[in-house]
């Protein structure tokens, strides 16, 4: 039987892992596929860089129109990373006939239904499996396994970065800054870690699992955002108090029609599913109508875990080009995008301020959650030794993200309030 | 688009969450596959008894023929559960060339093999995803989402009665008989739960796991089985001691070509994955080659979540109806199966036995242990009040099942020993 030929665009972290998989699961591949797969090229941008020792040199090419004008090349595995060139080469590759496996998130976040528009109507596979939670397969968790269920809710642990600085300081009781100096002497945080520790990474996986989950085309801006890298030891040692646990938690929620999509930092109770994903791992929480909760758990990153999934949606390309059927598993979003208001987006919170230590202060501040209609679950009330200053430490019950907001505002504005301190949302088991 | 009409074997918990998921997301449905679905037949015992509002009366029917002889039905649904009638009906259907799926694990694990060579023999789809835990896509995940990778080892809760039973046992500090009868009350237990805590359920479901995931076809009696009816309270306190959570485990293991499957009493360390699945939950614990640690988590049992993965699956076989190739996915196992010898399995094992309080009694038990080449991890001895009798906890490194079976048939032998109290396989996070 002919083999497939594969064009692979980037050889870095994950394009190894490729090519070592196909290599070493050559006869898991030939058993379920019926032939071959080969390597036929493989992009780079130094050719004369040292390569891993299973990488034949003689395939390598800096110049892209190798792969994607070549005719004897079936699947292009795209692993190159970056957006506007990238997005050219695929669109270049898709016209030419060539199907696409890409594991690129920030691409499918920003570009992902043109690209599948164009497949579509090249009849072309696209997928994109690694581009979400890495050797997690929940893209087609939702997608196959949930296919007749109603989903309402998807939390994600989607970056490993802050997962693994969560934990640590969580674990060992560490700043913010002196785990994540260690995460980057580790590798598990890149020089600049903007994108993971300010959530930008985490919201562009979301804006895909929300898409697919919800059948409904969320952008990327749609997400709101923030980070962890004001969360201090002090925080997380009053949720363990309160039985909670911190995460970075990627929050997709519909209720009737509308949607809401954010990645914040977010106490979960110690019993939710999420709460006992540690260190590098991700795993994402779906809740559906009839199924209620499930949770995908595994490696979020790394060489062949994510490797594994662009290899097994390789698969799929070649199972549907042995069926004839390629370019036509593709579904349209369902619905149109709307977007929950801010009166519309409920939650819990934990709420930390500083106080004067005054008569009375602990009255103008509950009534001004009484004013909005927010009630507490539960309330501490701490002193704090130097200059007359208490520590309040709230959870309240739901509130609406418009009210939340305008006590906090208020908050601000209380000659008693010294500072808030922080302030998270708070997700129990129970929904 | 003309209806896909299906036919509907049994309309218990299960073929009533199927009646409804299918009227409840209709439109989820039309909008995946292009057509409606419609229940065009159903089959029960008993015309008369009582049924939930959402069946129409009109369609039942108690002769198995108005379905499997029907030429408007392209699909048959099986969950009227049990096996030599049932197989009968299936072969039947799908030798009339109708699709079917299936929820039945008692019969997939018997005849899976069979059923599975006449579909495709017939051109026909035969999908059982709900068959093993429940709405979790589980056979998915490890046919098409890790279809890259090379299983090594599979672990999983995938019996909700036992795990019920063991974190009420676990939390509540209860003894077995006491939990059994409480959760027979609230329906989490059958009348009957000899199949459930004697743990055949669960062999059956990793019967059809190892077969699917290790590529090899696995007979039910390969499966070496024990339950949880003996476990007392006394060892999970000392469990929790040592850092341990025990679960009923479903133990798939591959090294080299030889796999060996079990079900047993487990000790896991705490902070294993499947540690904290509690309560009725499942979760199966996937090691791949390339990924490294999944797991998969959600609801075992149920009418809707088990309902889930049966429409999903009747998704799958109408977008393959739809694309002209069916029968075409099931591939048919790789390898020929070997099974380990008891001297090639491997594990640490936990035992608490009693002992006479005598001197030197330690030193014939430890150089028993020392004469098989068995070291010990832990060693607890505890005096017991009466009678003379020391308590003695152990768990061992790792020893073959020839070895540690050879030191308990000689420790029972040993005048210094009253009574071989327990012993149970341990498992750490970390293989």
């Amino acid at each position: 039987m002919k083999a497939i030929s594969i064009g692979l665009l980037g050889l870095g972290t994950v394009g190894s892992g490729v090519v070592k998989i196909i290599e070493n699961h050559q006869d898991k591949l030939i058993h379920q596929i019926g032939c071959p797969v080969v390597v036929k090229k493989i992009l780079v941008q130094d050719l004369h860089k040292a390569r891993p020792a299973e990488v034949d040199t003689g395939l390598l090419t800096s110049n892209a129109d190798d792969i994607l004008h070549n005719a004897d090349i079936d699947v292009v595995i795209e692993v190159m990373g970056g957006v506007s060139e990238t997005k050219e080469y695929l669109l270049s590759a898709l016209r030419q006939g060539k199907h696409v496996v890409t594991a690129n998130k920030d691409l499918m976040a920003l570009h992902g239904s043109e690209l599948l528009r164009v497949a579509s109507e090249n009849g072309c596979d696209l997928f994109y499996e690694a581009s979400v939670a890495g050797g997690i397969p929940i893209l087609r968790g939702l997608v196959d396994g949930l296919a007749s269920d109603r989903i309402t809710q998807m939390m994600g642990i989607v970056n490993g970065t802050t997962n693994y600085i969560l934990t640590k300081m969580s674990q060992d009781g560490l700043a913010y800054e002196e785990v994540l100096k260690e995460a980057q002497e580790l590798g598990f945080a890149e020089a600049d870690p903007t994108s993971d520790v300010e959530g930008l990474d985490a919201a562009r996986k979301m804006t895909i699992l929300a898409t697919l989950g919800f059948s409904m085309h969320i952008d990327l801006d749609d997400v709101k955002v923030s980070g962890i890298s004001t969360i201090t030891e002090e925080d997380l040692k009053y949720g363990k108090q309160l039985g909670y646990t911190m995460k970075l938690i990627g929050f997709a929620h519909r209720e009737g029609e509308k949607v809401e999509v954010s990645v914040q930092p977010t106490f979960l109770s110690d019993n939710h599913p999420l709460a006992s994903v540690q260190n590098e791992y991700n795993a994402v929480y779906v809740y559906g109508e009839a199924v209620g909760e499930t949770m995908f758990y595994g490696p979020g990153a790394g060489s062949l875990p994510t490797a594994t999934a662009v290899v097994s949606d390789l698969v799929g390309v070649i199972k549907n080009l042995r069926l004839g059927v390629n370019g036509r598993s593709a579904v349209t979003p369902q619905f149109q995008k709307q977007l929950k208001d801010d009166s519309e987006k409920y939650s819990k919170y934990f709420l930390r301020i500083h106080v004067r230590d005054e008569v009375g202060v602990f009255a103008d501040i509950t009534s001004l959650f009484a004013k909005y209609g927010v009630s507490f679950e539960k309330i501490l009330q701490l002193p704090i030794k130097k200059n007359e200053t208490s520590e309040i430490v709230l959870v309240t019950h739901r509130s609406s993200l418009t009210n939340y907001e305008n006590i906090l505002s208020e908050l601000n504005d209380l000659q008693a309030v010294k500072e808030i301190k922080s302030s998270y949302r708070v997700v129990r088991k129970s929904l």
